[in-house]
């Protein structure tokens, strides 16, 4: 069964399924804020065949990557989400299942932080385009932003990098991956298909963050040299990244050389961690309650240079550049 | 020049000169509610071909009416504007001049409403296309409902209706509008590309509103009887609308014939006025602030039934029904 053949009445049904009843059959969804708290915006526009392929993304992880992409941009600025819109374009071939399993992506990603689809859209479109934005709320005092890093901070790393683009070389070249165990393959595809938004962390970090600590950060959507550089010119810092504090994983590890490990950690970008600048005692607390992943991995330096260093070999200090290819026109 | 020779960082300089300063730059934006207020959201997605087409829409109207959608659908709640985030998908072939308009278009829009644009996404697509969401803020005391009218409330529109539909047909039949001066034209062209969120009259009924009384209504996007219909079931009554209290402008009835008239004004969509239940003397009330093309056009009944009649020919009862047919697959 194509869209075609149940029309926008039918569609509409589909998509109720998907939303608290109490946010629908409105102009406009209506929500309670808590008070006292700041509202965080982000917004993603994904299009097939650019940011989405029938080849190597299923509807439903079409429908998690977009989401979480959002709720990454929210943990990013240290908030949590309270809701997300849905605007969708779709060719009138579409089938219906793929309709379905789309938002069932979406409601998967957003379960475990009880945040609804609380509006949305949907229309025909000779190419198939989605949009979400997300909403969060955030104390100000806990708001992370780009420009606050100070020089001396530990720069800290929430999981393993590199994986989302090793995950994706696996799904497009299979054989690529004959090395690996099945566990590692599914470990690697998952970074790429499924990626978690790290909420988690920060709950954690407010946790132990003492009231007159201000937290720099980002996500690494784009990379995680690209995070650092960002954060370094926006506070106007530099940074020195230790590369052999870069936790990588240990199926990367053995899917490619030492060099093209750390390129894609550095440059692959979409394994949707966090960047953050905190102080040194502070970064090492966070550290040991996350756990698993997250490591220190360098620190912001007064030196506006931004420097990949490697300790066991010191003549080798190579720049750190923004991520300019990663979307293009 | 075309988008792709100036890519996407250029892209970004040229959005970033629509946007305040203090909220760009960060994985979102971060937005300081006023407390006590409920916020209220919508999105909608405009797809090239579909919604708009370079013969009928230039670019600043794509992005003005793609803006006043939204902001209709903020008034529709009660609420005003806060900000808006908006995602596009352009081909690379779109000339760089076009997407400067679509956010001039936007832009002015915004103005008098004092609403930044606060976030957004730009991406490669092979079909131009537009996601806009906006929000809001409302008191909840004074939050409008499609669900809470009550059988004896007066039914207002905001303005006149159909005018919309006759401009898109003045567009693409210019010989069609012969008959009009060039006025008439021009006003009816204005109501299709530029039509005016009404926020100026949810200010008029905030200031008027006796705290007990609750406002049911809706926008007429998808037109006055569409409106209608949707309210009377989500709030289980009935309605009379009197066509001959249809408010309608002079260049419309010179341009087609009455029944024509009526027909566009009922079912033409587009007019993003507001259709509002409320108690009749505070109607009354409300129509004499607004003035001109506001109007008390029928009453909400117990009986079900959701007619158009005409005092001059009683025997004369029509159903009025949804405009199913306007967004279609």
């Amino acid at each position: 069964m194509k869209v075609q053949d149940i029309g926008e009445q039918g569609l509409l049904a589909i998509v109720k399924r998907f939303c608290p009843q109490e946010v629908v059959g409105d102009d406009a969804a209506i929500l309670t804020p808590k008070s006292d708290q700041s509202l965080v915006i982000t917004t993603d526009m994904l299009v097939d065949e650019v940011h989405f392929s029938d080849r190597t993304t299923t509807a439903s992880d079409v429908g998690w990557r977009a989401t979480a992409a959002n709720l990454s941009d929210i943990a990013a600025m240290g908030a949590f989400p309270v809701g997300i819109t849905v605007a969708l374009g779709l060719t009138p071939e579409t089938s219906v299942e793929w309709v379905e399993e789309f938002y069932q992506g979406i409601s998967q990603c957003l379960e475990p932080f009880n945040t609804p689809i609380v509006g949305g859209d949907i229309c025909q479109s000779r190419v198939r385009c989605v949009s979400i934005t997300a909403f969060g709320q955030v104390n100000p005092q806990f708001a992370i932003r780009r420009n606050t890093a100070q020089a001396g901070n530990a720069i800290v790393v929430t999981g393993v990098h590199g994986d989302s683009r090793a995950g994706l070389e696996v799904l497009l070249k299979p054989e690529f991956g004959q090395s690996l165990s099945q566990m590692q393959r599914s470990s690697l595809i998952e970074a790429h298909q499924r990626p978690l938004p790290r909420l988690d962390a920060i709950a954690i970090l407010q946790e132990i963050l003492p009231d007159e600590i201000i937290v720099a950060g980002m996500d690494s959507s784009d990379g995680l040299a690209d995070a650092v550089v960002q954060i370094c010119q926006a506070s106007q810092v530099g940074a020195r990244i230790e590369r052999h504090q870069i936790p990588l994983s240990e199926a990367l590890q053995q899917l490619v050389s030492p060099s093209q490990a750390l390129n894609w950690a550095l440059y692959g970008g979409e394994d949707f961690q966090l960047v953050l600048c905190l102080p040194m005692p502070l970064a090492e607390q966070f550290v040991q309650k996350l756990g698993t992943g997250a490591a220190v991995v360098g620190i912001t330096t007064t030196n506006p240079q931004i420097l990949l260093v490697d300790q066991t070999q010191p003549q080798t200090e190579t720049p750190l550049v923004l991520n300019k290819g990663f979307k293009h026109f």
